[in-house]
């Protein structure tokens, strides 16, 4: 088909990770992780985050963010999370699942961004014994409207939580989105803002599957290989989820390809900002747009064969991967308005 | 390192499942399943085994087992298998997890391999509400040992299990060295045997990662799909977990794959059949070869630098892939014979 | 201390149940419900409901709802229900831990009342596999505001269900009450109105600990005997939580119990409806006061010694049980009428 | 029926507990533990365990033993027990139901008792991730089969424990039996031997319902209430769970009833001592005997009315509880006798 940018997850593997992937594939190596690559994948990551974190590599994020959550939880606690959240609105029951039984706490905001006062509103209304306790915090970055949480934020979400003994999650699966669009570096983002576990997502990021779970509090990495292991995330040939990490983080790609797909929704966003009709949701920050239009407009555009989503208030949500070709950006650019007539 | 025979999980990607993801991997493409490669592959199954069976992807064997396991019982049931069997002895509470407290009943015998007589006694010894009502038997094709089931051991299995009222699984982490072995149709083995579900192994097939579950009583696979998504074990990308499949079923990869390994564990066993103070454990009937030796044998052989595992039985194994080298197989042949002196 | 109406899990054993404790806790009886105060009490239910259903006893009302709703779910599954249900409000997420996961898909309407409107949105609003299905609709009779579902709202919920696939559960752990305020039949509250499996409160009705599960559905309580046992819910000495069953259904007195409740929450609503400032926030329908007034009027009625709850809305609930003494219930009209001076 | 001792469940409610129940039923009094029974219950235990531990309490031991494992384990984590162990054969599942995984990891010896070997062998066999990693010991006292661990010898499998770094619990639904036999302190048998975790039982003590689990360790207790409420254990009308064990624990009654089933079993074992044919299975060390015996004694004896259970080895057991009738004990002796003729 036609390029389209209904989600960041249509694009395939980018060549820094294709080209791992190829080198891995040489000669037999030990299984289960014990292997140079991952070794050398989980070093990449401290350097690049310029701690000694525990790394940690899953399938999918559905499965990371629930693992990380779980070992953050009891299955009497609870987490707090906006009402866009992914693991809300997207991962199926996986974090009830994950940690048997951990109720989310839902912040019922318009905004996808948490605030302090949400967190504390709802980790302090019930106090008793017939409610779950609450025990982690979780925010996505950029949220799932392309949203960022500035640095500021962060640290003024993870004082809360500190505060009120809660610990901060941060669900990353565009996280090389945010540091392209923030400047900064994933240290300042991360554990120098008091973010205790992080999900590296690597499947938007141009992989073909994996994640990578980042604790920077050692103590809560303890027995996390087994909980992976027992959940079905421990991939036997692992080398192949860890060597496209070291072809990404090595050659700088993860950020590239964040910075190119920001730029390319920058490109629309720009390319439509003048035309009648069509209005931003958000503002645009990261890899996504969300175009809010008469109806009229979504019928004609997807008769001319595009495809988008329209499950969050209704608006068309355009994503853009390392793959973006900015000629069908345009096009894409040309339709909505052509259609918006 | 050089080529090792410890695991069939140290070999990398064959050249069939390589190709497919390469053209996989051109273009966007719809996520989650929703793609033609997806597709191909469950069609390519249906062929296959010459039934309209459902078809799922998985991420690894763990996770497959457990879940087809769990798609069978519910909590307070149980499971009879082997105790040689991988979902007791190496999925750290994988099956138990998944189904969120379904019991293992353990048969307790010298062989890895079920009889209808294990089976018989294990679901019938106790039928009182103080004890997990069984539901399923779960039997590895080829077994832990590298031990086959005949087909009509199968059928007389699942008759057992018929008139008991319970579900036959298959864990087929190596179902296709088993098919070459045997020598018969996928179908043979499975569905006309009275197999419920497969789990065909496909990472010791010869690709990166990815099993596919089978259902061939379609009744039994109602909300596998929300199962599997809820589990973490949807690929988002899935592109890159059906089509090495199609380039492993499409090409006939799959069988040669199996027969090739199957040859080099012969190939072996041939080689040392005379060799003094060298016993093979268990038949070769597969691609795995248990050799009983003395103590210092091994460590000789580890002098050499050799890897093996001595897990089952204090014996060491053996198992070849897709990628082995003849010469290599020769060379550990005539270590095991120096050392053995 | 003195009567207090906070709750009307504040009484004690009515005498009818007591009596049957007592006349239980002669000689020795085998274990486990293998009794004959367990099958008469079962078949007690099956005189008062008119049909020959599935009967089984549970320690506690969290329990009780949460293995109903579990036996009608997988992990996967969800249950629809009010915000304002208990298994939402004061379970501690329960329902999530026994069901493995199962989320609740709650309405966020400002009545306690579900509605098939509710229903159908909530259980059509997403159906992709990225969000857990709906299977069950829960609701509660009386409400946790004292309200009652007609048997016309009932049956208008159970088409809408049978419409969308989904089984219907109620809460009864007040299901006396209801009964007595309705003036009907527990069948025509029931089964007859399309409600797949009930749990009727034991402990509000005047016994020390038990619920009853109530299955219409012969088949959805397949298995439900094992699942109580693993859930820590099969009472050695059942006898003493079935013989007060007896005592109260075969004497009539789990009715009027219910409609002694009823009567003491109108003659305190009937007492204070003309004090000015005194509001009733919800129609008293059956032994629930709950009662709106300025703050200074709840101060000053906590000086006088009255305890109770505001966590509903923020105005002050009143619960009446079996044992609720008029002259205490006339001094809190008093008192409430003299603190909204 | 005539008393039987096929189970010490078969007691009713002794007088101390009944009066305690009558007592705490006067009046109204605040739910869910917060009531003065509650309070002087856990005092009652704190001062005859001479130490400040926490002290909660459950519907039953099946929940009781399973919660308290919970709070140990992590869902990838295992418990050491022996083969006869009530958790791993007639709890249904429900320590892997509570844990969410957690594997029973069981020692298969001829006796019932663990040894420190025992569990060395089973904590240290397998250090890999894809077998659960062992985290508590559970022991029964006395076992299922009546026989005693001594202080000295639960002392020595706590060093082994704490070398190990294992949690040991204590599962004592006979543990008033067990302090009787041994002549020792509460406090010597379990915190001062090294115990982490006790379930006591109240239900076989003399109890209609209910079982205290008490945690020397504050902080195992950590988050204990939610666990227990999250898992439909806490009772509302807590006082009828509490009061019972003022009954038993402030009386003496507690001991009197644990030294008298001991005191009946011995006068049973005493008077078929010399009757040929018969054979105690397991020295009598507190209130079980279990006999062998030919089939034919066995049958005769169910003609002559008598119930007992043989699912441990064949063999007949007799269990006497508070209310066992001497004249009853004898008849039994003497029926064994005349059976064996």
């Amino acid at each position: 088909m036609s390029q389209q940018f209904a989600s960041d997850n249509y694009a395939g593997i980018c060549p820094e990770a294709w080209q791992a992937m190829q080198q891995a594939n040489e000669g037999s190596l030990t299984a289960y992780g014990e292997d140079e690559w991952t070794t050398r994948a989980a070093n990449a990551f401290r350097t690049l985050f310029e701690t000694d974190c525990e790394v940690f590599f899953a399938f999918n994020g559905t499965a990371a963010n629930s693992l990380a959550l779980a070992a953050l939880c009891q299955s009497y606690n609870s987490v707090i999370c906006s009402s866009f959240a992914h693991v809300e609105t997207d991962e199926c029951g996986a974090p009830e699942f994950f940690s048997n039984g951990s109720k989310l706490l839902v912040a019922r905001t318009e905004n996808a961004k948490l605030t302090p006062q949400d967190v504390r509103t709802l980790a302090t209304c019930r106090t008793d014994i017939h409610y779950p306790k609450p025990r982690a915090v979780t925010i996505t970055q950029p949220t799932e409207t392309g949203e960022l949480y500035t640095i500021e934020e962060i640290s003024a979400l993870s004082a809360t939580c500190r505060e009120l003994g809660l610990r901060l999650h941060m669900d990353g699966s565009r996280f090389a989105n945010a540091c392209a669009a923030l400047g900064c570096t994933p240290a300042d983002m991360t554990w120098k803002a008091g973010v205790d576990v992080l999900c590296f997502g690597g499947t938007k990021n141009g992989m073909a599957v994996g994640e990578a779970i980042l604790f920077f509090d050692h103590a809560l990495a303890e027995g996390f290989d087994y909980r992976c292991k027992q959940a079905g995330q421990l991939a036997s040939k692992m080398r192949f989820l860890s060597a496209p990490w070291v072809g990404l983080l090595e050659s700088g790609a993860w950020l590239r390809n964040g910075a190119y797909g920001n730029s390319c929704a920058l490109r629309l966003a720009h390319a439509v900002r003048d035309v009648p009709g069509l209005e931003l949701m958000f503002p645009v920050q990261s890899n996504a747009v969300f175009l809010r239009a008469p109806e009229k407009v979504f019928i004609a555009l997807q008769e001319r064969g595009w495809r988008f989503y329209t499950f969050i208030g209704g608006g068309a949500r355009f994503m853009f991967a390392w793959d973006a070709d900015p000629a069908r950006v345009d096009e894409l650019a040309a339709d909505l308005a052509a259609c918006s007539v």
